[in-house]
Parts: C-alpha cells; sequence; structure tokens
C-alpha cells in the first residue's frame, strides 16, 4: 500500500519534472526505486529534495518525504549518521556518547522508539544525590537541589520567577513578546546578580543553567534561556530527572535510532559528503559535496546556524539569515563514561548524581548497564570547563575526572576498568553541543531568520524546533515539521 | 641597500628551506625577484610567508616582511585590495565607501599616508550640528551632544563613568583585569538601565554607541566596550570629530594607500583567490585557493574571526580558536554618500552633523568635495537599522535616506545629483563592518585564542590590535606586530 503511492506519486513528480523542461532521467528507477538518479543536463543526481546532515532531522526529513513517495538524497559529511548522537562502547556496553536520555513530554522521539521497538528504561535514582554548593555540601533524595537550608527560600523563589517569565515567553516567535527587548538585553548572569542575593543560590543556578545548555550564564540571553525553558515546559522540567528531561534512556542507545532510519532510505543516505556550496535558481538547489553534486527541487539544511555559514551559498545569504548564523555559537560540551568493576557509589547508598561547584568535571549520573555486575558513571565538562579542557591532552582530563569523582566517591573512583570520551567542542564537524546558544541582541534582531526559508533552502535542526529546541525531541519535530512544509510544494 | 639586503636575505632563506629537505625550487627568483615560485614537489608556489586578506593588515605585514628580505604572497578573494576600505564614486568625486576617518593619535595610519604622500584634511565642522534625543531638538557647536538641559549633568556623568572604567581596564589583555568577569558578564544596554536613569541620556548612548560599533548596546559586553574604547584613548575620543577618531580625511580617499602598497607588492598580490583551506605540518603551511595552492612557512589570516572560521583547517583548529570564531559577529552597516548640486545645509549655518533617534538613517557627515560647487553627505545605516535594511531593495533604502536627510535639512535633500551605496553587512566577502563586536561572556572566556597563533597560523586584523583595534590604524598596527613576530620565526 504505502508502496503503491510512493510509487504512483513518484510518476506524477517525475511528469511535473519533465514538463518543467527537466531532465526524465531516472525513469529506470521507477522499478527498482532507487533514490537518487542521474540528470544528464548538470551531471549532477536529482531528487526532490537534497537534505543537509544525517541527524535526527535529516532523517526524519527523509523519511517523511519518502513516505510522501518523494524522493531524497541525505548527504553526511561524517562517515556515520546520527548526528549530535553517537555509538560508543565502554566495558563491552554499547552506550551514547551524544544525546541519550529522554522525558515523559518528549512525545515524538518515544513515538519513534516505539515504531522500532527500542526500549525506554529510568534513569537510575535509587539513594541519595551529592550536593556541594558555596561550601555546604548534603546529602538528598527527589528533585529539588539541597542548598545550605537559609538558601532554599530564595532558590524556590528564584526558580519561581523563572518559570512565571518563561510561562510569560511568546512562543513560538519568543522576539515578539511585550518584554523581549528588555530580556534580550541581559544575559542569565546579570538578571541573577539582580534577583538573587545569596551565593548558594547563584551558584546553584549557574550550575544547572551550565548543565542544560553547556554555557554560562555570562554568555547566554534571558530571553532565549526563557524561551528554551518554555519550549521545553519550564526550566524544572529541563533540570529534573524523573518526569523530567533526564527521565528514562533508551535500551541499546538513542543513537540506534538515527541507525535504524538510516538503515531504512538505504542508498538515500550518503555519508562522507561534505557540502561545499548550494546553488539555486528558479527551479531547483544544486548542492556540491566532495564527492560530487546532487540537484533537488529544494533544499534542507539541518546543520545548526554556525555550521551552516560555512557552506557556500549562491546567491548569497542575506544580511538577516547569514547574521544568524555569526550570533548562533554552540554550548562547549565533552561527554565522559567511566566503567568501574561494580557500582560502588549504590553501596554507600547514592544515586550517583553529583553536583558540585568545587569540580571542573560534573555533573555525572549512574549510567550502570542493566545486566551484568559493572558499574558505570557518565558526565560532562560543560561551558567554561569544557573550553578549558578541550584542548588539553586526553591524560589530563582522565585524571581530573577521576580526581573530581574521587573527591565524593571516595579513591576506588580512581580505577576504572574502561573510559571513554566525546570532546564534541573540538570535532570538526560538530565544533560544540548539545545546541546553539545566542548570547543577547541576537533573538530580537535576527531571531525570525531562524527558519524563514531563503528561497527554495529551508532550515532544520533542533535549533528550529518550537517544542524541546535542544533535545533529539526537538530536531524530530523539526524534521516532520521542514517535510511537511517542503512537502506541500512539490 | 634594501635590495641587497632582501637578495642576501632570501639566500639564506632559500638554504634553510634546502636544510630542511623542502624544495629548493625558485631560485630563478634570485634573479628576478618575483615573489612567487614553483615548489616542484606540490605543485604549489612556495614563499615565505602566505598571506590572507589584501586589506590593510595584510599589506602591511606583507610589505614589512618584503623589506626585511622575506618571500610574501598575499591571497585577496575579492578583485580589488583594501578590505573593509574600497574606492567608489560619487557625483564624479572619488569617495570611500568604506574606513575614511583619521584621527591624530592614529600614528601608524599617518605614516603611512605621509610615506605615500597623501595629504589629509579636517572634516569640515563650520556652524552647527543638529540633535534629536528624545523628542529634544537642538542645534549646538562642537564635540557634547546638545541634549535636554535636564538631562545634560547625568550625561556628563555617564560619559566621566564610562572612562573611568575604560582606563581601568586591563590592556592589552582586558580578560585579565579585576573586574573582567562582572564586565564581561552584562551588555552595555544593562548596564546603561543601571548606571543612566534619564531616557536621553539612555537613548544619547544607543546612538554613539551603535554608530562606533555598528550594534546595539543590548548586543555588546561591557568589557569589550570598555577595552575598545580603552585601546581607542577613550571613549570620547572615539565618538569625537576635532581631535578625536573623524578628525581627518584623505585627499582622495584612504582606499589609496592600500592600493599604494599593493602597487609595490606587485604580482605578489593575488586578487580573485578565495582561500578555501589551510593545511599546516612540522614544515609550514598549505594553502589552497579556488585558483591553486601556495606553499609558505608561516601562515598569517587577516580575515576577520567570522570569516576566518569558513576557511577548512588541517588539523582542525583548537576548540578555543574555533570557539573565538563563533562568537566574534561583524557589526552590521551600510554606508552611503549623497551628492548635491551644492551643499546648501551650509547656507542654514550647520555643519551637515546629525544626530537623531527619530531617523533610521544616521548618523550623516558633510563630505563635500574639497573643490568644486557640489555638496556632499556621508551616513550609515548602523547596527539594528541596517540589519533591518539590508536585505530591502535599494530603492526603499534611498526613500529612506533622503526622507530622513529631509527631516533635518528640508526638501532640497530629496533631490539629489547622485547617490551610491555599499551595504557591507550584505557583502559575501564582509558580512558586516566595522569591526567585529563580541556579546557578554567571550572575551573572558575566548579572548586569548585572538591573537594566538596555531602552530604555523598567525592571526592579524584591527580586530587584533592593542591600539585603535577596530580602525585602520589598529589594522595597520597588527600587520606591523605580526610581520615583527613571524619574521623573527624564520
Amino acid at each position: 500500500m504505502r508502496n503503491r503511492q510512493r510509487q504512483s506519486s513518484r510518476e506524477a513528480s517525475l511528469s511535473r519534472r519533465a514538463a518543467l523542461g527537466m531532465a526524465a532521467a531516472g525513469a529506470a528507477g521507477l522499478t527498482t526505486l532507487p533514490a537518487v538518479s542521474q540528470a544528464a543536463a548538470t551531471g549532477a543526481r536529482t531528487v526532490d529534495v537534497v537534505i543537509v546532515g544525517a541527524g535526527f532531522a535529516g532523517l526524519t526529513a527523509a523519511r517523511q518525504l519518502r513516505a510522501a513517495g518523494r524522493s531524497v538524497v541525505v548527504l553526511e559529511a561524517d562517515d556515520r549518521v546520527g548526528g549530535r548522537t553517537k555509538a560508543g562502547t565502554v566495558a563491552g556496553e554499547t552506550v551514547d556518547l551524544g544525546g541519550q536520555w529522554v522525558g515523559p513530554a518528549q512525545t515524538r522521539l518515544l513515538a519513534l522508539a516505539k515504531e522500532f521497538g527500542v526500549a525506554t528504561y529510568p534513569q537510575y535514582d535509587k539513594g541519595q544525590n551529592l550536593i556541594d554548593i558555596a561550601g555546604h555540601r548534603a546529602a538528598y533524595e527527589g528533585e529539588t537541589p539541597a542548598l545550605d537550608p537559609a538558601a532554599m527560600g530564595e532558590f524556590a523563589e528564584v526558580i519561581g520567577k523563572i518559570e512565571t517569565l518563561s510561562a510569560a515567553t511568546s512562543m513560538p516567535r519568543p522576539w515578539e513578546g511585550a518584554a523581549a527587548a528588555e530580556q534580550d538585553a541581559q544575559t542569565i548572569e546579570s538578571w541573577l546578580l539582580l534577583n538573587a542575593k545569596s551565593p548558594a543560590v547563584r551558584s546553584a543556578i549557574r550550575l544547572l543553567v551550565r548543565a542544560v545548555f553547556s554555557a554560562e550564564t555570562s554568555q547566554i540571553s534571558l530571553l532565549y534561556f526563557l524561551a528554551y525553558a518554555s519550549a521545553g515546559g519550564g526550566f524544572s522540567a529541563l533540570i529534573a530527572t524523573r518526569g523530567g528531561a533526564q527521565d528514562s534512556l533508551f535500551d541499546g542507545g538513542v543513537w540506534q535510532l538515527a541507525a535504524r532510519m538510516a538503515k531504512d532510505l538505504g542508498a538515500a543516505v550518503v555519508l562522507n559528503a561534505k557540502v561545499e556550496s548550494i546553488a539555486q535558481d528558479g527551479t531547483g538547489v544544486t548542492v556540491t559535496t566532495n564527492t560530487g553534486a546532487w540537484r533537488g527541487r529544494y533544499g534542507v539544511v539541518t546543520a545548526p546556524p554556525a555550521l551552516a555559514s560555512r557552506i557556500d551559498y549562491t546567491p548569497a545569504l542575506p544580511a538577516r539569515r547569514d547574521g544568524l548564523t555569526q550570533r548562533m555559537p554552540l554550548g562547549c560540551v565533552i561527554k565522559t563514561h567511566i566503567a568501574y568493576s561494580r557500582p560502588f557509589w549504590r553501596e554507600q547508598g547514592l544515586t550517583g548524581l553529583v553536583l558540585s561547584d568545587r569540580t571542573e568535571f560534573g555533573p555525572w549520573f549512574d549510567h550502570s548497564p542493566r545486566h551484568g555486575t559493572t558499574g558505570s558513571l557518565v558526565g560532562f565538562f560543560d561551558g567554561g570547563p569544557a573550553q578549558r579542557w578541550a584542548d588539553q591532552p586526553p591524560e589530563a582530563r582522565r585524571d581530573r575526572v577521576l580526581k573530581d569523582i574521587a573527591q565524593y566517591f571516595g579513591d576506588a573512583a580512581l580505577s576504572p576498568i574502561d573510559y571513554v570520551e566525546e570532546v564534541w567542542t573540538r570535532t570538526p564537524l560538530h565544533r560544540g553541543g548539545y545546541v546553539s546558544v545566542p548570547g543577547p541582541g541576537v533573538l530580537t534582531a535576527f531571531g525570525p531568520a531562524l527558519l524563514e526559508p531563503v528561497g527554495r533552502i529551508h532550515w532544520a535542526g533542533t535549533e528550529t524546533a518550537e517544542a524541546w529546541a535542544g533535545y533529539i525531541d526537538g530536531a524530530v519535530r523539526s524534521g516532520e515539521r521542514v517535510a511537511e512544509v517542503v512537502g506541500a510544494l512539490l
């Protein structure tokens, strides 16, 4: 049924192309259904839509367009799919070196997992979390960080203010809100200094913001912060484990979902094809890579703005779009898995979660395999620490990680059985993560360019999502949206 | 004498290269002194230093290295030299479409002009300036904007505070100052809201900042603002005409100085050569353009960080350098010259300078030819207005400019005899101006990467200058510095 639909739709598409005077090559494809055919005129292979980037956004867009009977190609510079998700191995277990968690409100990602039969399981949280903020060290259960009791009132008040402001953000176009100009003129840090007196509250908010954005409170527009929180159901949802954005994990890793989508797409996904330029004219786009060119009626670029700017566009992009790409840096992040012969912190009654302003590494979480006897932690250098440690030798980073963990879990932490890291912020094809984080004055001046198509080029990627921007779920949503928009134009 | 030195130095250089096992091709060059020779091994032409960008920084570095006997090539993507300076014509007069002014403290630029025999002349300032801020319109003489008298006290106080903070900045490494973290966590705007109550003072500072940086107070780090002002001798010096950064103009245009330097460099300047990649190894750099590759022992990149990031580097740049390039957007600017049959504003007793918060276009200045009877104005869309108008049709911009001028000079402004503009922020090879303007949290985390060489690649350009960063003078200084540093390594 689906095949029949696709085929007839493809025929219609080819007829339209022929009517437009385009090369009707690839008719043979009607029997074998290859996604890519040869265009006699340009030497470029021709499809309906050329998609740049095989992360969750690009793959989702591709499969949805395919399901609607369109021909696509997904061009990926890397030798793998998945974008900001990636498979790795630590102590024989396959783990996520990139995005990994899912929350109950991330319904599009959960639907994708259900479709592929990939189960989720809850993030381990039995026992006590540790916190060490502004000189106050405590163990606690649940979601509310146990600051110095004297600071708890103000902490609740500040979180409350953030939630109120966030809920009032004008979504999905935050720059249109009445308070937008004022909120976009300040950083989270300058707002925090005016709204929190307690050093403990300030330090806690800085750490939580850093963990969510991989950037510092001094670098982030308050408006962007509030809009981002709003797109994820509030700041509390972003920082929470149970019920929040760190609620659950995927059995075997979330990267599998990208791999499964790519498998279904088959030859339509082209790896090791780095897009160098995109030229467009009245009838389509020509996307040139190091391994050849593709021609499509439309193009979809899923790379984050800072990396999309490294493609050469003809004609040149409008000032607003190019200006946006100059002002959307990626956060800085290094992700590390540390495996031990057993999860010894559990024996101490600990969940494994530590939130400290006395370490460079952190936060970290229990990430032990569900079966077997070994134990594992997963954690991050985020923001400033990631920036400082990314250019250090791996041994120095490893030493810092283990010593930081040992401060809280004891010397057993110094003897892992395995260790793996991904320095996203130094990886040439990513140059950061988890997401693009604009400073002040960007959204209000350049925000509309995030989504606004430029002729036949459309933009996707988690940064463009109306819900859960910055998360895998947002990437899926952005892929669905762009497939719908472009599909309607074909 | 200079030729002899150059030759013997070149011989020594070639011997060293041969000793390093490099192809000693280009020996023929010893008799004809071409700047560029052919390296047998790679097919790349070989020089001592490959310089990317033929603006004032690159040209200055090239001539200084040449004078020291080194061989250089300057690769320029555009079909002209001059970078952010450029020649244009309005009503038969040659004018600067980019940088144009010089102040008395800009000694390196003045020295260059003297060397080439290009005279300067004072910016016309006879008569009264017009100001229209926060609903108060006034005419005044001299350098201090005549705000509503009730606001003048606070204006002086705020300027005083800025000068005090600016003078206390830790230069040339502002991120090392005791107040750096705090100052880098806020925008000029959030500082202004706390330090100025009067709407007139706020509006005036916003306009002046916009005119200096081509960016909005909401987009600029307070620390960067203070450091930039410090590098130019204080904020008052930056905004002043007489004695300040807008003191004088060059007879025939400042662009001539770039043209003269390029003429002296001859075949060592290669136009229409867009640098696509830079690869380095233990002995040198290979710089590949759309028209061939060059090999040098060192490379100098003068492009501003946001554009330098669009080059492909092998090995990949360190995280801190790449991170900097994601966080140094160029300001937004459109420059316009409007010629009239006579300078009719002079007949009204006006200098031609108008500073208004009720126009999109502005400020503008008298730029009438020194000889003859025609009159001319030069002005800008800066920051927000430039961003908003860059993607509009030229006719709409022209209409806006003329109507804005007519509000102050009368309907005679609606009938120019000629009109020319340069939309820097839309030009693919520039994408903004006058200078790169980081938001909060950038300098303190990424600042050192502005200058720090990456292996054999050194960075220049006005952004890297210790004095007059953002000005042509700073570009010249950065070229001198990099030539000295790289020269000492050869």
